[in-house]
């Protein structure tokens, strides 16, 4: 039997465990174990944006994820594997004890929220986000949030456990520290639960805790106690250390072994998020853009530290030292809607359908509003570029990149009597298509090249005609990860250097990548006629911010 | 038997007969006949909006109509009838021969569309209006275009004349002038064909045939010659005088009294555009703003000719004196669209119920097509104004007032995933209310001043949703008439003063009149929102003007 790794992937809904032959990277077997908690609806309220997940769902779908990808291994398969790497959803933050134990795993806290999982799309810390901006624009010192972009948002890390540490008293008083989700399990399958010694993500500390080397780690305790009393001596309990990928967080204890059926003493990597070990999954090198591309994209490009150093890349979601491969300065920005334009505008489009479902037909209304994207797309690629005169705005959740603003919003410009909904359809991917360029122009302005563009996630696998448009509009050949899971694959990668079978990722890289699709190539036409339709992109973006900021300081 | 007036009123599909108690308003009887080959589609091509009606269709519908609304009345109404009056669409010219016969009803010509009446929505003579607007502007003498607003439309007579004679040799040569669907009917039944001596209406003249006093008429020789040579001598066959109303054109012709059943050497007044006698109908006083409320807006304010000496109005689409009541400057702006954007944005809903009537049920997907305004009415209603965020821009066919300008095209901003169906479909109701706000602010900052708004037609009548956010926009209250067909009543009125059953317009519209339902009083609170919301309206409008400018000037 030859030497394998297994990836594990932990997306917003399930885990998804793969087993990846260590020599040439073919897939050897791969299971998906949803979350059982989380299924039935548990701890969350959408309502008021709050999403939590239990540390026991984290558990029961590792086990189950592993044990049916090693059902559907030929045999001996577990007695191969040599390594696990953890990818997660972050940042996702869990209030844990002296020990290193979430607190929901206890007794007294087993039904509260607040003692789970706080989910990456939980918008609960709204307040606490605006506080740290300002605080971290006025109080003098550092501005910590430079390093990510110049504005933190209220998904990550200490806006959440400032809200719930301010909401939560109880929790408050239990919680010794805090963890990602991405720490906390190879934390747990290598037994090093320790808060104080448990080997931390540079990925999640640089790109959501403010951690970077030049402050000395995480903002200062003068900044965090200004910020709310409350937060005093926590920062002793955190971290200042920080870890890559390609290190061991620890090995497999015996007790993990005999649950998962796989070997004790494997080496188990340091965790990371998910959209990073994804474009090492998609074979990422300097000068690749790798877009995550799926309701919302992530775009990472990676540079030599040398090349990059004391350039700040304004206006991005964060540059860390090694954050996506060790020893490269890993950038990240995106766009905060991509797929989820395309859904809002196929429910805009299915409302009459809630009456057709009212009237007893049901089973119609569904099967017709799941027909409502692909028979639009068909439609929409018949329309010559710039036919429509339409241009629109991709900004309805606001926009990420460049220069994070939560409060832009869409619009659509060109309407007449005569379009129709293909053609509006068309003009919002091209939309999509627009915030697309606009990101890969502001990391070439700030002196960030980008060489080629390499597409992964659900819509560079579903979506012939949006990404043609991409390609097209980016007037830059797109490349298309050939591997269906390539996140997974990124963390086998990374489970396979840390086990020493590849000295570095570009080496695990080279073996393990499953390549690229033929992808798309831009149309020399389309490209001029979308040239000049960007500019009217920009003229409406510009347009809608000026408008924003006057209404926000009328307020 | 009391005394009673004919009413004709020729809409777009089908004309309206109404018998109308000539003391006291009230109706007798009505009927509707459609026009036969108008209904079959023929002679017209939607596709380059060629759309022509046949003068059998209008005498055809004529008898039908005349016949049906005596049958339905009591017995001796027919004895009673005192005076005729017509109104129809316009402009809507036709080509006639010496004797004012419509070439259409020579034998050589009755299948020839070019010899048929151009309906007024024929959009064929694009190239012709860019012309005359071209010419008025450059050539040195005056711009005739200067009391039809600026701007002369392929939708109005002298573009569409030359467009049939530079398309059709044979029509040109038999053509030996040029008549009104309104001047043509009452020339009929009044046996004054005459193309040299028939009566021709002020109000068609005025506002679509670039007539006015201060030039002597129609625009002079020179002028019509450089547009074209083809149009040498032809102004000689037109006309110099003009008449309102209240002047008859004529009386019954003995064999016109033997085809309608009503008494011969009656009155049958000089025609006019139905939506001019609707305001008529709608009771128009000086200070006014009576608007007719469909798929477009007509929106019509009279004033005193001393008042208004020497006052052009910029940018509505015409001053005329007397065109809408005899004796007064009658003035013309609109809405290029306005329950046609509501109509669209049914039709972008209802694109995915195409998907279901290719599955078989094609009855459920029309039932559901007509259910969505009244299901989008009922939930957008609950919607609190201001709440949304979005706001729209109502020129998805251009914009008419104020400074006409087809370019322009509808937009909409404020954009977000949680922007529903009813939430855009509010934001497009009161895109439309804040064009007529425009408009009626236009008017004011001209000197022509607006005391009160009279609704009619079918949005007034029948969507008391849009009627409430127009009154809170604009912020004035809102009378809707009474009558459910206020523009025959206003040919009915017309009819009763050229058979001198009263001395004046004023004096039948005191008498006959239908008065007004409740109407709609502006809400105080949602107008303040509305004020401030009206403003992001006007800086979305300059923006959209701009790079239309802009765009056209990089041609």
């Amino acid at each position: 039997m030859t030497q394998s790794v297994l990836g594990l992937d932990y997306g917003t809904d399930s885990v998804r465990a793969i087993i990846v032959n260590a020599v040439d990277g073919s897939d050897i077997a791969s299971h998906v174990a949803p979350y059982p908690r989380w299924k039935e609806g548990k701890y969350c309220d959408p309502g008021t944006n709050r999403f939590r997940q239990h540390p026991k769902d984290y558990v029961e779908s590792l086990e189950a994820a592993v044990a049916g990808a090693l059902k559907a291994a030929p045999e001996g398969t577990a007695k191969s594997v040599r390594g696990i790497a953890i990818d997660t959803t972050g940042s996702t933050p869990v209030a844990v004890d002296r020990e290193g134990t979430p607190l929901a795993l206890k007794k007294e806290f087993e039904e509260n929220p607040n003692a789970m999982f706080v989910l990456w799309k939980d918008h609960t810390a709204v307040r606490e986000a605006d506080e740290i901006n300002t605080l971290a624009k006025t109080w003098g010192g550092v501005d910590y949030t430079r390093f990510e972009g110049g504005v933190y948002s209220s998904e990550w890390f200490w806006a959440k456990l400032l809200h719930v540490m301010r909401e939560d008293e109880k929790v408050r008083a239990a919680a010794f520290s805090w963890v990602e989700h991405c720490d906390w399990l190879p934390a747990l399958l290598t037994g090093k639960t320790d808060p104080l010694t448990l080997k931390r993500s540079r990925c999640a500390a640089g790109h959501k805790a403010m951690w970077h080397e030049s402050f000395g780690g995480l903002p200062s305790e003068e900044f965090l106690v200004k910020l709310d009393p409350l937060l005093k001596g926590l920062r002793a309990n955190l971290f200042t250390e920080t870890f890559t990928s390609d290190a061991a967080a620890g090995v497999l204890t015996e007790e993990w072994s005999r649950r998962l059926g796989i070997h004790a003493g494997i080496p188990v990597a340091v965790g990371a998020f998910d959209a990073h070990m994804g474009a090492v999954g998609g074979e990422i090198v300097p000068g690749s853009l790798v877009k995550v591309m799926g309701t919302s994209t992530c775009d990472m490009l990676i540079a030599p530290l040398t090349e990059m150093s004391g350039t700040l890349v304004r206006g991005i979601c964060g540059q860390v030292d090694g954050s996506i491969v060790p020893g490269m300065l890993g950038m990240e920005a995106g766009q905060s809607a991509f797929g989820d334009v395309y859904a809002w505008f196929k429910n805009l489009l299915a409302w009459p359908l809630k009456l057709l479902a009212v009237k007893g037909y049901r089973d119609q209304a569904a099967e017709l509003e799941d027909a409502i994207i692909p028979a639009l797309s068909e439609e929409a690629a018949k329309i010559p570029a710039g036919e429509s005169g339409i241009i629109a705005l991709d900004w309805l959740n606001g926009r990420r990149t460049p220069d994070a603003d939560q409060n832009l919003k869409g619009a659509v410009s060109g309407l007449t009597l005569g379009t129709d909904a293909p053609r509006l359809f068309r003009a919002l991917v091209e939309a999509t298509a627009f915030g697309s360029r606009r990101i890969a122009e502001r990391f070439e302005s700030e002196g960030a090249p980008i060489r080629d563009v390499i597409a992964i996630g659900g819509v560079a696998k579903k979506s012939p005609f949006v990404m043609q448009i991409v390609a097209d509009v980016m007037n830059r050949t797109i490349k298309v990860a050939e591997s269906e899971q390539t996140v997974a694959l990124g963390a086998a990668m990374f489970a396979a250097v840390a086990a020493g079978l590849f000295p570095d990722i570009l080496a695990a890289q080279k073996a393990l990548g499953s390549g690229f699709t033929d992808g798309y190539q831009p149309n020399p036409a389309n490209a001029a006629v979308y040239d000049s339709l960007y500019k009217e992109y920009l003229a409406l973006g510009n347009f809608i911010e000026e408008r924003t900021r006057a209404k926000s300081k009328n307020r």
